[in-house]
């Protein structure tokens, strides 16, 4: 599959070599055609890879993954092109945190909204699934560096879209089938977004990213 | 012990019953002396219960426990009084959350405060400990109706009193020491506040309250 990547920090970067590993063919995409990052990536990661600009990349996927910065992720996304993601799945993995006030960041949307809705509004012709963005970097390609089962939240309006990116988190990331839950449509990216608070408390507590929550369910009550 | 009871809601009447059950003496506490409820409350369970205003009840415990909905919490620990409360631990299980626009609720505080420290605050001379309020009152009081290890958050600026609640927790409560999770200072309730967002969602999804959340945590990368 073609996949583009928005955003060459450490997440962009990770799930773009997973995915060229796992045998895909990945463009990372960033503001410059000639980001030096982005080029390095491509060098290291080889044939698979290539880079360019968020259109390019956006151009280019047929699933488009949106890893910039939660803060700066419209503006991106805009760069990259309503016509460009016309019709395909957005897996949004951003979080809007705001770290310009220190630790701990503050979501720069919350409660009443979210990112994820923000960027579903702002391209309605485009399959916004959110997911991915509750665990660190290494967690997400990576599951086993958590041990025991552990789960992965997936929302969206598009059942078929959501379906689709569950087979690259089961297939390519590793991620068991039945730890992945279908929270419901695109507004669920408010409770999504709004557990990184909790999440960054927590890591602080365990001195390290390499944590995730099990949910544990119990009878319906009679 | 005896343990003050602000609110007569589904919470603090279930958590009154289990501590009655377990040997403590409980007061009820309401906005008025004559609460019908905690009139009802304390005939059912007997002996080691009774009721009366915040005041009284703040008055009466050794430990007090905010179980009030989380919206008129200042309020009634404003009626409850800072010199009833003076020097006591002071347990916050409230949420503020406001049912006024339908569901699913929001928050009134959020992300850069939180009603924990929003009590904490306007009573410098207690030990506010939040704790419970990440799960159901089916949930607090029975941890077993959720199977296998889920986890229970505490945090609070005293040592002493987040290790005398946790007491109270194991011994009362029944939840495995090993499942209290000690996240930090009072601050931390900001964290387990908006992780009610995603728990009312996760509410929805499954279609019903017997859930909780068990934290996996890997190995510290090197």
């Amino acid at each position: 599959m073609k996949i583009g990547i928005l955003g060459t920090g450490s997440v962009g970067r990770a799930l773009g070599t997973k995915f060229a590993e796992r045998g895909h063919q990945v463009m990372l995409g960033s503001r410059t055609a000639d980001n030096e990052r982005a080029r390095a990536w491509a060098k290291a990661v080889g044939r698979r890879a290539s880079h360019g600009t968020f259109a390019d990349a956006a151009g280019f996927g047929s699933i488009v993954l949106n890893c910039t910065a939660g803060v700066t992720s419209l503006d991106a996304l805009a760069l990259a092109g309503a016509e460009q993601l016309r019709g395909k799945t957005l897996v949004d993995v951003a979080n809007p945190l705001d770290f310009s006030r220190g630790m701990p960041p503050t979501l720069t949307v919350c409660d009443t909204d979210s990112l994820g809705e923000q960027i579903q509004r702002a391209f309605p012709d485009t399959k916004v699934v959110k997911t991915l963005n509750t665990v660190n970097v290494a967690v997400m390609v990576n599951p086993g560096v958590v041990p025991g089962d552990h789960d992965l939240i997936v929302c969206g309006n598009d059942a078929d879209a959501k379906a689709a990116v569950t087979e690259l988190l089961v297939h390519d990331l590793g991620w068991k089938r039945e730890n992945v839950i279908d929270l419901g449509d695109i507004r669920m990216a408010r409770g999504m977004e709004m557990w990184l608070a909790l999440w960054i408390r927590l890591f602080v507590r365990f001195g390290h990213p390499h944590f995730n929550l099990h949910l544990r369910v119990g009878k319906k009550p009679a």
